[in-house]
């Protein structure tokens, strides 16, 4: 089922690295040079070109051909497809957090039964 | 920045397979055995082991332990974090939409602005 073009899985694969993640935050705060984009992360220049090559391919940025300092900007079309395909599960992992919060209702209820059934058993 | 617990990266990388992601959308239907799981995907039982050990320890499947069949069951909770990442990057991805359709609204203007221009020629 894996083909060449699985945007999705590359997508995917693209954001399962927390340096990858960071670099797209900051390029949402707009255009930045492999060297500031280095900065942060305290890494080499190899090791910063290396994800933003992962993240050119996902088409997650764009780097400028044009001028000197190349600078890259984020382009988060394949974002949308991500974000459609993980929103189908809404309901599933709504209901997950209701049955939690359930749960949860239903330990302090029991909790607050035991503390007045103490209470009572002391007064008596 | 990798550690431990970055639970986002375990999250994204078990979806960066589209074998991965139609098994959670099988089980989006109901529980299911690895058979019933293998069937579809004419895979050999071990290939989709694999699989499901990638998907269980990013915590998004559970199996069984008591019952001889063990059902996989789907656990959406970890995708509300990956939404909640993604949803973060919608106000770019809509922006980046709104220009391919103001692009593409000009390409029709002056398609048409050519159109009429070429009629007119032939009249005159």
């Amino acid at each position: 089922m894996q083909t060449a073009t699985d945007h999705l899985s590359t997508t995917f694969a693209a954001l399962a690295d927390p340096t990858r993640r960071a670099i797209l935050a900051r390029l949402s705060n707009g255009e930045a040079s492999v060297q500031e984009l280095a900065k942060p992360f305290n890494m080499t220049l190899p090791a910063v070109s290396k994800h933003l090559k992962v993240l050119e391919r996902a088409k997650l940025i764009r780097r400028s051909r044009s001028a000197q300092w190349r600078p890259c900007y984020l382009e988060a079309a394949p974002l949308k497809e991500a974000a459609d395909w993980v929103e189908q599960y809404r309901r599933f992992w709504e209901a997950s957090l209701d049955r939690l919060g359930e749960y949860l209702r239903e330990l302090q209820k029991k909790e607050k039964h035991n503390v007045s059934k103490k209470r009572n058993g002391k007064k008596n």
